[in-house]
């Protein structure tokens, strides 16, 4: 079958490589029929060693069972699911805790030993666990919404729920990427009543006022906090949702909070260390988050999507087949595009 | 008036000073009949830059109001008063919302142009906010355990609450010093089924076991991880109360936290960042905390303190007059003492 294999920074290949199988009794094969290219993708795609054997890419897909291990119970072949980036088994303790990303048996599509969803079919661990099957056809007009279940729209909603958001409160998004966008819609969706986005991209900052922001920030670091700080009332606002990962932004997030606020963060962070450890402590500013457990939301979020009372599919503005995968790395690095899909 | 002054690193002294009077309209004058050191001001006894004016010390007391400001309204002379260690209006958003260390009229005492508590009289500002006037008689057999309410069990507590300690979790409380051991007691007192206390002083452990500990780990670093895993089914505890705000005990809290546990932090931050940033995001683990808000938890402790279901007194080991002071400092710093109280 055909994939997506990264062999180094700025190196995205389409190759033939063995056809996904079971594996495992708790395994199901699916065939892909959407996935996309991930911002932290563009990590990698930065910073990647030469590898010879290259990395499998891509963990967001929704796809057709083609088969089941002898030991899957709910689904069958033919059932359109949702694949998050995670696998989990859904039975332990973290998984019953609404936390499946701390799954004792969890993995992550597209490290080593895994399939990547950027291809044409993807083996699934723990099948019963991990995917959730969808009542629509595979190609309903909800596909992009519904393919933002498998990470972007879960982990907007991780950074709101880790942020505190609630009816009424002020929220800061710091980073206008996908994650960012979707963490808009979360907030609103929370009942925030002033959403700041704060990032720099026109057409990125038109679809957040779209999806709900109530307030624009393009400054950065201390102009930026100043300008959100001005904004509410001086000091500052309930829940800021850190959607980027660099530890710019982490300080900007705390120096948005409000005293007694809190940030919660979903980029991942590319620094050993968190930064503002004083301010965040002589504010009591709580700092959460982590890999959002979007399998645990997907039951929450997906009604919303159903009936149209969220669009987060349109934070992908770009669509190509497998071939095009490589000029997609390249449109989302240059911010030619927020979020790309792919059609297998 | 006699007060505590410190000149330098391991340089305290009691010192002639004007006496403390009422400024402000809204100030009371309190005489105080006990004080006491906090591990807080072993900082400054260990790296304090040498001054000529010095810097009073002292931010914990229990005190007889002896004057008024005309705008004082809940307090009389005679009333014996519990004075937190910071100052707060009692009526701003903040304060409103329980956390009055963020008060936008907040001070510390002992800093720059407030009086220290170590002293014979302290000049209150924002007296009915700040102060909280007690029903019992200035040498009541409480006095030890109340005057905790001005610090260490407040804190404690904040940290527990900040840990998001709850009825049948897990807890690992990071520092035997009195903060840690008021935490054990705030962490039973929310009813926590397990709690870990990490640390290696024989008389502080025996304590925090009649506080309540279930277990004990002396061992630190990754060894301390290792052992509270092994205590825990392997993924370690819901909630660390971290009581001690270097890097190294940090470092271990997140550690020793479950995927989505949580670590509050009380200790005063020694370094400019949090370690772990990785570590604690794989983990969906939280870190908040900060100055505990205790204005706000003195109505909800006082009552277990009043009728003996908590008796936080007892980690004030050894009383001293103001001339002993000088030797407490010593003697915390040796830990002879685990906090020294002071009958100016």
């Amino acid at each position: 079958m055909r994939a997506t294999v990264m062999f180094g920074a700025g190196d995205v290949r389409i190759e033939d490589v063995p056809d996904a199988a079971i594996v495992e009794p708790t395994d199901a094969l699916i065939r892909v029929t959407r996935a996309c290219i991930c911002g932290s993708d563009l990590h990698p795609y930065h910073q990647m060693e030469r590898s010879e054997t290259g990395t499998r890419m891509g963990h967001e897909a929704i796809g057709v069972v083609e088969d089941i291990g002898a030991d899957v119970q709910s689904l069958k072949p033919g059932d359109l699911v949702v694949m998050p980036f995670a696998y989990s088994d859904g039975t332990c303790e973290f998984c019953r805790e609404g936390l499946p990303t701390a799954c004792v048996h969890v993995g992550f599509f597209g490290n080593p030993g895994t399939d990547g969803a950027q291809a044409e079919a993807v083996r699934v661990p723990y099948a019963d666990g991990t995917l959730f099957k969808l009542p629509v056809g595979e190609d309903d007009a909800l596909m992009p919404s519904l393919l933002t279940l498998s990470d972007v729209m879960g982990t907007g909603r991780h950074a709101a729920v880790a942020a505190k958001v609630g009816p009424g409160k002020s929220v800061a998004v710091v980073g206008d990427g996908a994650v960012g966008l979707c963490g808009v819609i979360a907030a609103r969706r929370l009942g925030a009543e002033q959403i700041i986005i704060m990032g720099r991209h026109d057409d990125r900052i038109a679809l957040a006022r779209e999806f709900g922001a109530t307030d624009v920030v393009r400054e950065r670091g201390e102009e930026a906090v100043e300008r959100v700080r001005g904004l509410t009332g001086g000091f500052g606002v309930h829940s800021v949702l850190e959607c980027v990962g660099y530890a710019q932004a982490m300080e900007t997030a705390i120096g948005v909070a409000r005293p007694g606020g809190a940030v919660g963060r979903v980029g991942v962070p590319q620094d050993e260390t968190i930064p503002a450890s004083l301010p965040a402590f002589f504010g009591n500013v709580t700092v959460g988050g982590g890999p959002a457990p979007v399998r645990a939301y997907v039951e929450e979020l997906l009604p919303d999507v159903l009936e149209g009372r969220i669009e987060p599919g349109r934070v992908l503005d770009r669509t190509v087949g497998l071939d095009g995968v490589p000029d997609g790395y390249r449109a989302m690095d240059d911010r030619e595009a927020i979020k790309v899909m792919v059609r297998p």
